[in-house]
């Protein structure tokens, strides 16, 4: 029936694809009796648990069922699903279908526009050791994590907060699946339906669609390359009364710009005047030069709500992100987080505690400012032979504008089609602007396909036309 | 300065505890210089690569840091906390506060309000090796899960939902935090604020805690034994045109009951009539007798959302739950998870894909079956003696009246005090019935000192007085 490879996979994994290879293809059909246990060890010359363990896997599957007293059965036709599914056909001009893309690798071979580093880049930081030693630890799959988060995990954040000058007790952290649960979590708690909230413009893209699908009403500041307009922000401020700000201090995405220690301190005024919350998003600070300013340490978490992830530069598969925030609001924003998914990962949580508690964190993140440097520079060469005016920039983007381009949705599709995932402007404008830009990874902007797509889809354009008016930052 | 035991931890971790309770104690103040790595190999008779991890460590915990060219310095008083953190001082007397007393371990040492199992109970089912193999197997921590989840523990849902007789392909289903994430997802995506909610009462606390905060109107129908009151249900969906019905099919929270086969396609008829979303929510179904109906398997998931969650019976650290739903809906609930969380963690879903894989849920759901039988015999046995009267019941809870308690929040709190978490009864009833019932989780309900409270309270409370008035199942 089956043979048996003796110096292939384990003995049981290929007792099981075997069988099941027959059950899926036919040739045992439906109510098909097994061979006894007995009987198979015998055949294959393998010990009785062997083959329990191969039949264990084929009930798993669904493949087979045990009957009581009576043997092992071969179950219907095996196949309860269809060969339909595969890589999400989304759309990724819009918010929600960009990210389906981004998340999906199997979806382009170039994946400039995507915000995750190249999986190359950060497979040694967390070696399967750690893990191994970790998971072997006490408690670390049994016990969930209390709904603050990984006591363990919160004392060592709190140590790398001060390490970057921002003094929290554990008590004021609060762990999350990623940046995006505190940032959802965070609009949540301090806005309500109809309430206001100052966005940049050029922004996060996430920030706008998560406050679009609360009802709330964007405010849009312009970016510029010291931080947002503080004209437009004051006077946004007082029309508008918005109840928060959400900003990107260090390394802004899109544009790669910080915001000036003067700016700081000047952004920081107006919100303690007018009562604003403060949300600074430093997803990206790790990489960001040593002694940056950033608005949690100036304000001392006073209005001031930090969030931080791991995603970015350690793992996007642990989703681990946390937030710093004022102490009298951690209880409101903890109930939400009950609410929202009772507790996060405590497997996730202890692994980086090791990894953060190990030294190892703070060397990783300086390589890869390193090879991001060495990125840059090659993919600044090669977009601006392609024609993209890229501005000054630094960390993991690029945002240029490529003037070729008429209807960048079309663009994008086009792109896709060809492998190759870009990131439009207007997704990162509430406003719709930057019609005419793309925002580059500059890790996976190296590539010739990259370069020849974009020079092609120049040529094929018509260069005249109406250009889309826009403040410069 | 310090001494190692070349018996005792890794010498690295010896390095940096022994030198951090030094800089921690003040023995080594602000700004001393620590001997160079070159000093201290010689001294303690290591290697340099020792120290530096060592001291690598220290950095981390940012209690020294490194100055190019000059050495290691001890950076400020190297307590940016205080002591003040620790369990959460939460009332267990609401539903937020009583998930995080449930969920902080340090709490209570006699846990029988607990919706989770003990910890030893899970300890073997996920084994090291197999953490460790799916770890090091490729993309396990470098890559992001897709939006809608891994596909490898899609696929393996979907075979092990045909085992239980619901036939649904690998598309239609996405992975969750927990179940808790699952229904947060459905109640946002299916309802708005103002549209009604049928719950059970009593029913899982969560529903109703979710649906108050979205401000949604719950309509709670009586939970009898053989499910939800039928002619209660016709009435609320004709007079509230509620959009969705929340309930628990198999071994109901906190009744333990079962809604029999034709309450089930009786409840399905008259959501089909009047347009309601059903969301099934199965997190015991695993426990339950083989055969038994779900409301999923009669409806082919065309009006029903099916929910199932790993935390309860396999692990709360992993907190990976999943949802079944028409096919139509997965992209706005997808859309949904997207700006909630971006996506869940995928090491958390390898690590279920492999152990559903492997057989070993399926043998573990049998364990934990015979010793929750075991458990219940000597908690019924315990708790009748208390004083307390039970109900048939069967899965993980007993439901029990406790006649002399007149005040269930100040007996609550007085049992914390004592180191008992209580489940107290009005917690699971929208209409805050059921003051006089207590839910109690078998598994953490054997415990002499339950029952040594419980008597003790019901001797210290007046026998007499005005019974609150609930309808009977």
């Amino acid at each position: 029936m089956i043979e048996l490879d003796r110096n292939g996979p384990p003995l049981t994994t290929q007792i099981a694809d075997r069988l099941g290879a027959l059950i899926q293809s036919g040739q045992l059909g439906a109510g098909a009796r097994l061979p006894s246990v007995r009987q198979m060890a015998a055949r294959l010359n393998v010990s009785t648990f062997t083959v329990i363990a191969g039949y264990d896997r084929l009930i798993a599957r669904n493949l087979i069922e045990a009957r009581a007293g009576t043997g092992y059965f071969v179950i219907g036709a095996g196949k309860p699903y269809a060969a339909d599914f595969g890589a999400a056909l989304a759309d990724p001009v819009d918010a929600v279908g960009f990210a389906l893309q981004a998340l999906d690798s199997s979806g382009a071979h170039v994946r400039s526009g995507s915000g995750f580093l190249p999986e190359s880049w950060l497979s040694e930081v967390v070696p399967g050791a750690l893990i191994a030693r970790v998971a072997k630890a006490r408690n670390a799959l049994q016990a969930a994590a209390p709904a603050q988060g990984h006591m363990g995990l919160r004392r060592q954040l709190s140590g790398y907060l001060a390490g970057v000058g921002i003094v929290a007790n554990p008590i004021q952290i609060i762990t999350t699946i990623g940046a995006t649960q505190a940032l959802d979590l965070l609009l949540r708690t301090l806005l309500q339906a109809g309430d206001s909230l100052i966005v940049e413009d050029p922004g996060y893209l996430f920030y706008s669609a998560q406050a679009r699908a609360m009802d709330l009403n964007l405010v849009p500041v312009p970016r510029l390359a010291d931080g947002p307009d503080l004209g437009t922000f004051e006077e946004a401020v007082k029309s508008f009364k918005p109840k928060a700000f959400v900003t990107q201090t260090l390394l802004h995405n899109p544009t790669g710009g910080t915001t000036s220690a003067a700016n700081c301190h000047r952004l920081l005024s107006l919100a303690e005047r007018h009562g604003l919350a403060v949300i600074e998003d430093d997803v990206y600070g790790a990489i960001a030069p040593r002694g940056a300013t950033r608005l949690a340490q100036l304000d001392g978490l006073r209005h001031t709500y930090y969030v931080g992830s791991f995603s970015k530069l350690l793992s996007p598969a642990l989703r681990v992100g946390f937030m710093a925030v004022p102490r009298e609001a951690v209880d409101r924003i903890v109930g939400q987080k009950i609410l929202g998914v009772l507790a996060t990962p405590s497997l996730s949580e202890v692994i980086v505690e090791a990894v953060l508690d190990s030294g190892r964190y703070v060397r990783h993140t300086l390589k890869i400012s390193g090879k991001l440097a060495q990125h840059r520079q090659r993919a600044q060469a090669l977009l601006t032979e392609a024609g993209v005016t890229l501005g000054p920039a630094d960390g993991m983007f690029l945002w240029g504008r490529f003037e070729p381009m008429q209807d960048s949705d079309s663009l994008v599709r086009r792109a896709l089609e060809a492998g190759i995932l870009l990131a439009k402007g207007s997704l990162f404008s509430p406003t719709g602007r930057y019609r005419d830009y793309l925002r580059f990874n500059v890790a996976h902007s190296c590539d010739v396909r990259l370069g020849q797509f974009l020079r092609s889809a120049a040529s094929s354009q018509p260069k005249a036309g109406v250009h889309y008016l826009r403040p410069r930052g």
